[in-house]
This record gives structure tokens, sequence and C-alpha cells, in this order.
């Protein structure tokens, strides 16, 4: 089996070197391939999504990556920018499905800036979209405004739209991930505004017909923002378009109070899949060796789990970092008095040696 | 000068009630005039916002609002359920400038589900657009997929747009709410993705050398929910579009906990204005007595600032309700133990007095 290896930016290469060093220590053989990418695909290629990059990934039967941007990429022009790599590497892969969790590890409730009764246990998954919606939705451009109030004018537009197919396979994965779990499914929208979603969540109601024993029901954005901050474990889990899902699913992960701890999932429809920390490339404390790794040693579990159907290995990973948490270790962005500060690669060793 | 009293639905009645009881006791003489609207306005002439009731809201000088909604007209059509009423309102009477302030009453401050060191003394406001992008943007609706991956199927679509001399007008209006207050804007887009919030991000940085008092940054949506959990009281204004708005005006008003005491405006070019409480009709205790009058009675003092010109007669209203606070008196919503449980006309009474 192959894992493509994208380390990126920022502290992308001291996270995914962790997270590589745990999957060793499994004693399974896997073959990994670096690649560079984002600011780093840039600088090597003048791309942030390099073509041999990109064919790596397409090879390859996971990947595992980091994270990618840092300021001194602001400047170029959006198509040169490193987040395009992780647009482009999800629509080329058609990584559709984005699984999202907000879990709350015990020992970190202290992190949260919520009461801890109110997220104290918190578990919840958000499925959101991946490669449609007004992400990709064309037409999309700079022009002058063909009619409306300021016809002639400089305009810029986008377009939102959700086809059929793209609508039930994210709904099929969403209600079979709730039937995995606490088996209720809330499907987030804007029905009473948008035309996109008055049909998204017409598709969500007829498909909940084929899983009658899971709880639907509908919410509007707004309200589910309101929701998620007044009271989060009400969900179990949420699904959501590519632009909602955005919004509300970095929403829950700070609810955590400690996001170094959050991996993701992105999958085709064939279960292949990019596995990622939910966290960003932090170029602020990049290369100090303080950052935290966990993210992505749990983001390799979930693709031991779900790409490479490895779930004994992954229950590995998971347990031996409840472990080291159980052990007091903690890096700088989840540390508090009391507990044990480690850098990077203590704490990944620590995860090894927890194994 | 004349008000426009549009009670709505659910609670709408009994809150508007309240509040122009409160407007009478100020010893002005304002021409009052009510109408109905949302479900109200379709009971009676078979549309969410009736001719007669447009008519009424145009010829005002300023309105004032309560709330629209109940789930008796879920099953509607959409254009005649009663949240079209307010869109309605807004389009039609240009009403493009919405205020949403998030504050914590210090007395409130148990009543947030955030620890009170990240929340106390929260004083910010949430500038949204509010008569363009994706929630007027045409073309919209239903159609076969014209082109793209799932060409031919069927699909939902909506338009995003933003015209640059709406940008302009929202900036403007944004920037001189910050230069009143802490002289700090941030303007919330998603150009990372979007080229409307690239071009929206554009505007706003170009407006910026007209204000050079105030301090400017730019945040992407999905960060800026983040830090609206992780970190609140560092923002001062934000400004932002409709759809981005809706989402984060109402996470911002949930942080406080007690959404019951927030009032809004939404102003056109020459400052005439509709004025409501960023609740809604909350239909499941409507008629009981016990739903909290004061965030439409604060609407009222917003309406007296800045639409009828009447800066000390707000400031009076505002400081009646401080002292209805500080008096111990709370509406359920805001109960806590070791304060005064009182009921809607009560509460409306108290302000009154305190006047
Ligand atoms: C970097 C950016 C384009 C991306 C997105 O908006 O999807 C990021 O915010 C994410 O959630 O992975
Ligand atoms: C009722 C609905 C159409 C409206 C909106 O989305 O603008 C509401 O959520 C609001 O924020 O006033």
């Amino acid at each position: 089996m192959k894992i493509a290896i994208l380390p990126g930016d920022g502290i992308g290469t001291e996270i995914t070197e962790q997270a590589v060093k745990v999957l060793k220590a499994l004693g399974e053989t896997f073959e990994m391939e670096s690649a560079p990418v984002g600011g780093a695909g840039y600088e090597a290629s003048g791309h942030p999504l390099p073509e041999a990059t990109l064919k790596l990934a397409k090879e390859a039967d996971a990947i595992l990556f980091g994270a990618v941007g840092d300021w001194k990429y602001d400047k170029l022009e959006r198509s040169l920018r490193p987040e395009q790599a992780i647009l482009g590497l999800r629509k080329h892969l058609g990584l559709f499905a984005n699984f999202r969790p907000a879990i709350l590890y015990p020992e970190l409730a202290g992190a949260s800036t919520l009461k801890p009764e109110v997220v104290s246990g918190l578990d919840i998954l958000i499925v959101r979209e991946l490669t449609g919606d007004i992400y990709f939705g064309q037409p999309r451009g700079m022009r002058e405004a063909p009619d409306g109030p300021f016809k002639g004018a400089r305009e810029g537009f986008d377009t939102m739209r959700y086809a059929e197919p793209e609508i039930r396979r994210i709904a099929h994965v969403a209600f079979q991930a709730a039937q995995k779990r606490g088996k209720r499914l809330t499907s987030v929208d804007k029905a009473n505004v948008l035309e996109t979603f008055q049909f998204w969540k017409e598709i969500v109601t007829e498909i909940h017909a084929e899983y009658p024993d899971v709880e639907l029901d509908h919410m509007y954005v707004d309200n589910a923002a309101m929701q998620l901050v007044r009271a989060p474990k009400k969900f179990d889990v949420i699904v959501t378009g590519n632009m909602f899902g955005d919004i509300l699913s970095d929403a829950a992960a700070m609810l955590t109070g400690s996001i170094g701890m959050l991996p993701s999932a992105s999958l085709d429809a064939n279960n292949k899949g990019l596995y990622e920390p939910s966290h960003g490339s932090a170029p602020d404390i990049a290369g100090k060796g303080i950052a935290n790794p966990l993210a992505t040693i749990l983001s390799a579990a979930m693709m031991l789990r779900y790409s490479l159907n490895k779930e004994e290995q992954a229950n590995r990973i998971e347990a031996a970092v409840k472990k080291v948490l159980a052990q007091g270790l903690r890096t700088a962005d989840i540390y508090e008095q009391g507990t044990t500060k480690v850098g990077t690669t203590e704490m990944g060793d620590a995860v090894v040696k927890a194994l």
C-alpha cells in the first residue's frame, strides 16, 4: 500500500514527520513517498500543486497532508497561492466527503472557552460536501453587472449550485456515518432563502426513507451557528454544503479549544482519501519544534481506518494518543499548569512508545 | 413623525405592545399606525407582505417590527411564507445597512455559555450588508445542469454577486460606525475562494484610505467564526456580506446567552430604518405573557437615535432598561436565582416607570 506524504508549509514538515514515525512503528510495510505542495510546491516548481505531486497523489492509496500557507505568499496572484493546492487536490481526486470530528478529550476540557458543562464529553461529526457548491460553481469572475439595480457597474460574482447526484452521494455518506454513531443527523441548509438549499433539503429528505433508523432534522445555517454555541452536545452528525461546512466545522472545532487535536478525512467514492489536521500551517511557530503533532497522528489513524482498512491499527494509535494525554504530556498549545510540557518530537516519541 | 408598527407573528404582538407603551411614555407625539405582516399578513390578505402594509412602511419615517414565522406556515410555498415579508421589506425599502450589536450586560454575564472571562464586557457591532449577495442575486432557480461533471442532472442554483457601489456604501457605513466606537474594523470575506469577496476586499481596502483613523483588518469567514468563539472581545466592528453576516451575527448574538436583549436596525441611504429584535417569533411561548420585550424596546431606542434624530430619548430608554436590570427584574429567558421573575407586561411597565 502506497501513502503519499505531502508535508506542505509552516509546521507541516514537523508534524507529518511525527505521523510518519508513528506509522512506521506499527510494524506494517507501507510504501511512503513525499512531495512538495503549497508554498513548498511553488518554490520547487512554480505551482502550489506541481504535476509530479498530483501524479503521486493520484497513484497513492491514501494521502497524508500537513498544512499549507505562509504570509510570504500573500502577494502572489490567487491561482498560485498555497491554498489552491488543497482545492486542486479535492477537485482532481474527487474527494467529495469531508469528515470533521469535533471531540473534546476529558483531559483537555479546561482548554475550551465554553463552560465545562456545555462542552464536556462533546463528540460531534461534521460531514461537509467538499467538491461542489460555490467553491467550484461556474460561471464566476469579474464583469460589468448585466442587470439589476447596479447594471453596468463592476461586479464580482460566483455561482452556488448543487446537482442531484452530488447531494445524494453526500447524504448517503452522512446517513451511514450517523448509523454508526448516535443515529441522529442534522442537515444544515438555508432553504428559506436559497434555491440550491431548498433542493438540498428535498433530496436529503427523500434519501431519509432509506435510513429509517436515523432521526433526521433540518436546521437553517444561522440557527446551526447559534446552537453550536448554545448547546453543541445536542448534535450527533451534521451534514451540509461546502461553504456552510467550512464555517461551521471551524466553529465546532474551536468549541473544543484544542484544535491541535482534531484530525480530518476527505474521501472519494471508493474510500481513497486525503487526511490532514484541522488546524493550519501556523507559520509563526514553524521550525521551533513546539507544534502539536497529535491532530496529524490522529489523521493517520483515520487513514488506516477509512482508506487502508486497518481498523485495529487505527485503534492502536488512538489509544496511544489517549495514553500520552493521560500521562500528562502536553504541547504548548494545550499546556496547563500541573502537566508536562513537551515539544513536537518528544510528543511523537511518546506516542510511539505508548503504541 | 410617523412610525409604522408591524407586530407580525408569535410573540411579535406582545413585545411590540410594550415598545409602543414605552414610546408613548416619552411625552413626544408620534403618529403610530399598525399593519399585519408575515403569517398575520397572509391570514389578513393572502400575502406575507400585503400591499397596504408595504405602502404604510414606505410612507412612514421608521418601522418598528416584531417578528415573523410560525410552524403552521411551513407547508406554504416559499413565496408565501412569513420570512418573505422581511426580505421584501429590506429589498423594497433599500435597507442595505444592518446593525447588529452583540452586547453582554454585566448583570447577565451568567447567561452566556462561554466562560465569564471570555465574554464579560463584550461589546461588538456587526454591520451586515442586507440587500445584495446571494440573497437576491439573479439568476437563481432549478434547471438541468448546463455543464460541469453533472451536466444534464437536475440542479438548484443561486448567484452571489456584489457590485462596486454596493460594497462602497456599506463600507462607508461600517468605517463611520467604527469611527464612533473603538476605531477598529474587521472586514470578513472569503477572498481565497470567491471572486465576489476578492472584489469586496479590494474595494474595502480602497475606501480605507478615506478613514485613516480606523484600523482595518481582513479575516476569512471560517476564521472569523473561530475567533468569535475563541476571543470575541478582540473585535470592535465587523463588516461583511449578507450571507456571512446572517451566520456570524447570530453566532455573535448567542455568545451573550441573552438574545432576548439584542436589538437591530436596518437602514437605507437616508437613515430611514426598520427596527426589530434579533430574536425570532418564538411561537412556542406566544400568548403566554412571558416573552422578553427588552430587545424590542431597545430597538425602539435605536429607532429614535438613527431615524428620528432623538438621541436624548434613545438614551433615556437605554438607561431605563439598565435600571430595571439593576433592580433585578428578569423575564423567564434571562432569569437566574436571586432575581425577580416578571412577565412581558410587567417588564414593559417597569421600563416605563424607570424612564
Ligand atoms: C484554505 C481554504 C481554501 C480551505 C477551504 O475554505 O475549504 C480551508 O479553510 C479548509 O476548510 O480546508
Ligand atoms: C428569516 C431570514 C430570511 C432572515 C435572513 O436570513 O436574513 C433572518 O435569518 C435574519 O437574519 O433576519
